[in-house]
């Protein structure tokens, strides 16, 4: 019995040092370039660390006929510091994940159900795409333009992996239609017409 | 035409610079402490970026009952240097991941098909445990024994993705049983009896 | 004279291990994911640290009237494995330089002579822009589009510095219409009208 | 005498800016994924940076005739942010340092007085071991299970020192049979019979 | 209409993942290992990511007949966290940046106006040198000592930019001559005889 | 047994990717950035993980009364890419480890015998020094000038461990006096007068 009070003293004096295993979030704290304060470990429990909210499909009712549901450290609090974070991809027959980057995270894509065609444009305007099918993974390097359609007929799911908690979502076409961004600097900078800007603009909510 | 000719020479002039969007492993290269040496851009293909090596099940006609595929980087050279690698669980009705760790990386696992119980124990020995269901997603971190076992009557079936391109996978029976490990010191830094340890090296294959 | 002799015994000693220093790129040798093989010490000299070729202008005779001149690693060998590199940017007066990013760097940019406006897009759909003159610097967080055109009506030069040896930089015009991105794959995934991808593509050099 | 004050000047302009050669940690505030905020500098001290509580050597009396004590960023606030802690290994002879993995950091062990037999297992199964004397080290990759144990008639001191400010500590019969791992669960993933799971449960203090 | 609504809706709903593209410093905040906590976004305007200091000379009329004017991350708070971050340089005729140290970046030098010879002193000791002028680049890699100095009849501008928000600043004749380092300590470990410390120190304002 | 042909299966089918556990280095390779390249796993043998080399004391009959003998990557293959390398110094009475920093590494330094009087110098110019004793450590921020001197009448040994395989040394003297560091130029950057300089560097072997 008194072997046991020894090893415990040994367990108490050592644990001080080892909370950093993870480091969950604390959303309420405020965000530093790493990622969250950490939650006390003594709050922590099992569902810190298990997401639920990509079990359910997201509305494809919409006119990309697609939804994205983002498990990020602001939903998934468990991921913090981690470098990982998930989000579902639903794509309805005929629907489209318009181009799009990651500024801050690396992905991973594994196709769940269906058919998709994604790609991604390289720095050196190459084109790599191909079409995937249920269990098949695919790789793009962080910053670069991809896409991702429905290849088939029927619905297709995905789930994509992202190197950080935080791997950010910058969609091209409400970057540039749907932001505060000047009709005379878009033209200016992309050689799109400005017919067309304030038409896209109009559709997505745009303004300047 | 000639001011196609000027910005292409604009892009000549700076595609040289941008090779490093991304890094397939040429995996005849020596690995060095960051990954394996780069394929030569001109020879790398969309296929490159694509694995498809997930999409059929593993055999789980063994003692376990389960099968893990890796899609580390020695299996899928696209995600060298990108943080990312990623494994395929079956697990039969009964069927279980022995207690594991990855020395290098955390892990996001994502049940597919059926329900797991899966959880890790922490540094300051509790453990996080849940049930998991088809689209729930939870994390492991980095360095921490962990588990999965099928939760119901049918197969399960999850994928794993990893912080790194090469995890490491160290499963603890196989660190104990089967390897070169000697019995006194296993006895001795594990407080198991030797009875076991030889019986265990019997079936699992150990020596020493 | 003795002592010198102990003294030298001792500097070579601890002279092997301070190779690294710095890590001059190879670019014969294979490059891997943190950068290139470092050159040979012994052959390693001051002009390796020094890069004179942004000293001169960029040719600004073409539809944008601007250039980028880089010095990424691949023509600075001395900033390998050191997290830094540099482009330099005239822009003739009208000139811009069209949205882009750099998929791997934060980018600071140092206005060297006249008025330059740029601005970035954040992954809300926010645009931060602002009219910078001689001496002020803007910083432009990684994988967020962004540009910089000529604000006044004389020419502007400026310096961009990277947080990469290798920032990569994909222009959005060419990655669009001068790349082999098919053009019922751009109107999908940008609702961009064929018409008008048709029309760039011509003008870019853009196949598919 | 003026140029002093112009002197000074500088400094003071500067100065602001230095604040981040060091972070002593303020074990008061929210720890996040990189650490402890730093303490003010004005209220920083010589003591800040050094830690006495190794010199003495830990209780050896115990059931595995060895102490470790910590020196991680809970107990030497210094640390903090410097990749860098430590931990004194006392073992009487006979005694041994148990099967563990540090989750979170790379060991290197320097033997200070005796011999010490220690080694690692790797994801491949092989044991790399060896028995070390004074003034020998050894290096312990990261994740992987190890263990040192007194090799000769006397006692024997170590020092770890580990790559990150929280290595964490992970015992391998600890987290068996010290935690509340349910019996059933351990004997599924790890194939040890029930009967000795709670015979050492009973030993260690174990639940569930 | 009522796209709209479903497009705006999935806007938000991903917004809230994308907050750290930038990590703007709240200056206010307790700083920690990587930086300072982040300014809510809402506060976020295009001047922070906007340095204008820079753009005017620093005061030469010192003993160095030199400046130094930091854009560190307490000046620039738009650098937290982003692994840049700048200095002006203005030296006069006859000026000197006396021989220093950056603990905690490497350096990329910009020579904007004049003639500055620089050059740095590597482990191996060997100094690397070079006369620059206007547009050309120097790398100085992290920790090793270097210098600047007006190499032409005319004033020499030139800008420095780091590989850290926080590079520090460890100027040689400060550190030794304007500091509380006892001279007997000063004598021991430069071998620098105790009646020039003490003149320099005279000068310097140094104590001890 | 028809087990364990499939158990072995599954660990073969898994260690293709368990390699990167360790990187021993092939010091034949070209170093690069991250470090060498790794040697093939199956010539590892256990005495790559051991470095003998710390346990007999340097040579201190020099002008210092000191030695340092390094156990870098250079010395110390297994340490490669695991961030962590070492240092023994011996101390006679009276003997001084000379004004020095570490480019690329921060510094835990524990007295293993005797009294060591170690200090260094921040950004700020303030000393933080502490006479320590067996046992004790202090931590050295990177790149910042430190020093040790022999404290008591009795010889003094200590071990530096550093985060980093290859911390780097630069040594004061020997950087301004053993190099080929012109004499105008140390003393234009110093406020050191050249006959000083010309001393010191008759006495250390410098030229220029």
């Amino acid at each position: 019995m008194l072997h046991i009070v020894f090893l415990l003293s040994l367990i108490l004096s050592t644990s001080h040092a080892t909370v950093q295993d993870f480091c969950v979030a604390d959303l309420k704290g405020a965000e530093g370039p790493s990622g969250f304060p950490c939650k006390t470990v003594a709050y922590v429990t099992s569902d810190d660390f298990v997401y639920p909210g990509l079990s359910e499909p997201g509305n494809t009712t919409n006119i990309i006929s697609a939804a994205v549901s983002p498990a990020f450290v602001a939903q998934f609090p468990g991921v913090n510091g981690l470098g990982l974070s998930a989000a579902r991809l639903d794509i309805a027959p005929g629907g489209v994940i318009p181009l799009h980057t990651h500024p801050g995270a690396n992905e991973l894509l594994l196709v769940s159900q269906g058919h998709i065609t994604a790609g991604f444009i390289s720095s050196a305007n190459t084109v790599y795409q191909k079409t995937l099918k249920r269990g098949e993974l695919m790789v793009f390097p962080q910053g670069l333009l991809h896409f991702q359609v429905a290849a088939g007929k029927s619905k297709a799911v995905a789930f994509a992996i992202f190197s950080s908690a935080s791997p950010g979502l910058q969609i091209l076409d409400f970057a540039l239609f749907a932001s505060n961004f000047s009709t005379p600097l878009i033209t200016k900078t992309t050689f799109l017409d400005s017919t067309l800007v304030k038409k896209l603009k109009a559709v997505l909510g745009g303004s300047g």
